[in-house]
């Protein structure tokens, strides 16, 4: 590879910032020149440990000309102006999901992406994931004739705090879009979306009006069945599971085992050690693909980056769940 | 155990009343006096193997003076007549499931149920297989905490003929109907239903108007939510698994091996033979403990077989999932 | 199938004489026509439950004439003279393992039983398992390549009393033995023995010169090499593994679960309940295909039954086996 | 940690030298600072990506000033002569195992290591896998009871090439010496050695006198027995299990798995993708933390490593298996 090293401005520098940071750092292809975050002592810390420039500012980052490319990884709020901005000024971005809460204001985005001369890469991570995109693959290739039913099991380990679930947009804009992107990946024709939420367990939930709990049954223009079970706590820590399931079999994809070690007692056996706790480690792994192939997606290679419209159609299947669980009726949609 | 054992009178020489016979011949507790089917050489075939007097007539046999109770194992259509027309004569009666496809038959006989002085149970074989029957009663000792979600995967070998499909009432009264009995065996309080049904891949479900494909979300009054997945056929045989998911951890029903026996190559490790073929296998035990909770019931003792209120409300809720998947709302319901 | 059932009378109704009673009376092949054992009350109860005559003499059941075949199941200090005095009356016989505890008597036996008009078949109901079965069958048809290793762990739930260990033989004769002849199921060519036995828990055990841990190496003429580890105790139940290993995969057979169910919880996942209790639980099936294969012997056709043959290898094996854990040195041993 | 990084001098630049080098380069407590290999190329390739200066003689490395340890990767002759001028210039060493072929030569330089000012750690890297090691904390926490038997099953993915094999040392020195290390790790007091080998499939063992498969079976003063099966190919892919059985249960460590993924269809259910290929990839964490465990003990901190005694005491139980699978007979040793 002769390339330089694409040079990225990382903007925002939380616990998902400081894995990009980090991967960023590690990436042959790619360097740190720039880390934006009004809380410059993060964005410092980070530039001491992996080269760059620190800023309070993003603006400065993105007019710096030292940037090839941008890593949104700020809080929601701020995501729309910072994709219109970098486009502007012609940087490809990769934005963390999601783009927006409300829908209104991605569409009026909308345009002006599809008209940019710059691509806009949505950091949907699980589709990076070796297992997930194995099974996908596999699928795709006719290993299990048709995909008649797909099953998500998505379980965070503990609920967020009541402040958080208060500017979250709720669970299905929050949690469950992972799971609604997971869906498109492997039945992009979605046309209806039902959905049941309860709140058994989190005060958090309780006072914001939110759901801790939920259940999302998504149909296809050819009949394949989606269905998406939640919850926002798990004993068993995080809780990723997958069937795939088809005319001529079914592919699963486990939970990650923590350890190789089984006990076996006179009480139980082959109990195993709980599995990996959070996100930062179960998609340690899909994180650095992720960059990977924005990199692709930046010099105009061939790469499996989700677009500015999967970042959409995700938030257009939470907006139809949320009706569902409030109406109490399917609700169609339209991801043309 | 100084009682003699119980006469049991058979009505139905079909697949699953050879089933009951074979039991009934095999359990110390009980015999079988007598057998009835209008195809008489199935009932002769029957008393010829496991004892007991054959007839044409199943009036004859409740009429005979030498039954105790009666097993009814006869077509759908015939179910209502033979249990009203047993409980008249002071007969027991365990009745296949479903108790009818009409809702409105199954409510007229309601009343004269409640009044009569003998029992009257449903055969909801799943109830007595010993996981989920543990499962059940390591949830209620509290083990895993509140039960949060329910989710049944409950998928049969192969779609039937497509006159069945014809008579059958449709996909959630004569598939589903297991797994709604199954959810109110975990959670009886179930208040609004959701379905969503398609035809992917059976014409005999194409050529009536059924689906080959479903899931249902049911909710409870606390806010459990169940999930019901289906499907028609399953590449690796009768697909019959649970998860019951609680605050403080989670029980699970894997498929029943068909070896112990697996194989390591290099192309793929740890690979097992495909599971049992179908219930009469899956649920063999199942079957024969139902028997003993029945010959229980009819002798007063503690039991745990399913009622005809039971094998109303499972109706109530194949109703309901059938209007939620035509219509496309939440359909709420009162089991009360 | 038009054969008379095969009239057969059963010597000894210890514990695993009933396990074949009960195999005898619901065998459609078989019937279980005389039953014999000095301590009569026992031959009468497993008659009252099963059918036949009972006695207190074996010589009676053998003279009677209403005895196709014979089924020893007396203690192993009678096997010998049962075995001879049968054959001699025109009797085959099914004879449980050992033979004898002493291979000079074995030995002195054995023309007459080549002489025999009619078969002797040892007792070793592993070979019938249908996991075990499979696995040879799979091997021999070539899927694993050759036969490089096979491991056999076996370990008994808990040690038996010191009284009984007193008269077993040793642990190699007792237990192993089983072993041994699993060894040489799958590779019957076996040329040395190599063991090693410790005293580590059982004050039986210790009282009486044996051993409670032992681990045996076999190597057969070309190289493939055997390895047996035994244990009178195992705090899961009884553990029974074997892992056939070739040039091109291996094939596992696991312990049986004695449940679906399994716990996934903060602490552990996916706990299953311990494994099946011991040798009449977990070998049920192989009782009763050993039975089988009996009546097919008897009859002349084809029967995987093992021979006195078979019998005497694996006790010239065990011999082998105590005296390399004695000598410590590796022990030639000549099977032709 | 305010301590300086520790100069580490690695001399060998093979497959496993270039896995320490980027240990040393990627591990915050340590520094590449010189690299030695008589093929200067491979020295000075690692040094463009991890720092450090090249050199093709060791003893510039060693007079350098510039090293406060040195790793040895280099062949096994070597060994001996670079420890002993590391140790006599006061540089402490990690060096790779078997310190020699001849247990002689170790013994001649037994007394110098002990009376060493620095100390002299071994490259047993599988002590430091996250399974092993917990395996081996929790039996020394009392959770399984004593142990009485740990079974070894060790195999590599292909045979080394003939040449490779010619001056191994034999399958005992030099791929059973790992096991043998891992045995002692959890049962320090062997007292004899007893080992089949047998030549089956590869052509390079036959050409040199070696074997291809084999099996040890060692005995502790206290009565446990480890057993050791060892081949030299596995379809699968590198086989590396540990069962730890004690009198309150047992500890297993499973292969790793490659993958989340399991495949169901008619033919077989659950099939995973095989495991990882080779102990770069099996042991990529073990390799790190040893590197960890050698820092701390070159810090003179609490330290893991194995030591030059822990080295030796595996290379008599290699001379003890080979005279014992040559003599057939059981070998006594004395570790003390």
């Amino acid at each position: 590879m002769t390339n330089p090293p694409l040079r990225i401005g990382l903007i925002g520098t939380g616990r998902i910032g400081q894995v990009h940071a980090a991967n960023i750092a590690s990436n042959p292809e790619a360097t740190l020149s720039w880390i934006a975050d009004p809380f410059v002592a993060g964005a410092e810390a980070l530039a001491a440990r992996h080269g760059g420039r620190a800023t309070d500012d993003p603006e400065q980052l993105l007019t710096s000309g030292g940037v090839d490319a941008v890593l949104v990884a700020s809080p929601t709020a701020t995501h729309i102006d910072l994709i219109a901005r970098s486009i502007d000024l012609g940087l490809p971005v990769l934005c963390e999901k999601p783009i927006d809460l409300d829908i209104a204001r991605v569409d009026a985005l909308r345009p002006r992406v599809a008209a940019a001369q710059v691509p806009v890469a949505l950091g949907f991570n699980r589709r990076f994931d070796p297992a997930f995109a194995s099974v996908r693959a596999r699928v795709a290739s006719g290993e299990i004739g048709d995909l008649e039913q797909l099953t998500i099991i998505s379980r965070d380990p503990s609920a967020p705090p009541a402040d958080y679930i208060a500017g979250s947009g709720g669970i299905f804009r929050d949690m469950t879009i992972h799971d609604f992107d997971m869906a498109r990946f492997f039945l992009p024709d979605i046309v209806e979306v039902q959905a049941t939420g309860t709140t058994t367990f989190d005060e958090g939930a309780r006072l914001h009006g939110d759901f801790d709990t939920a259940v999302c049954t998504l149909r296809t223009a050819s009949g394949a069945i989606v269905t998406i079970i939640n919850s926002r706590h798990s004993a068993v820590g995080y809780d990723q599971r997958i069937e795939a399931f088809g005319g001529r079999g079914h592919l699963s994809v486990a939970n990650a085992p923590s350890s190789l070690v089984s006990l076996s007692t006179s009480k139980s056996v082959e109990a195993k050690p709980p599995y990996e706790t959070f996100f930062l480690e179960r998609y340690a792994r899909a994180y650095a693909v992720e960059l990977d192939e924005f990199v692709k997606l930046v010099r105009g290679e061939s790469s499996t980056s989700p677009s500015f419209e999967d970042g959409r159609a995700a938030l257009v299947l939470a907006e139809a769940a949320q009706r569902s669980a409030v109406d109490r009726v399917a609700v169609t949609v339209d991801l043309g």
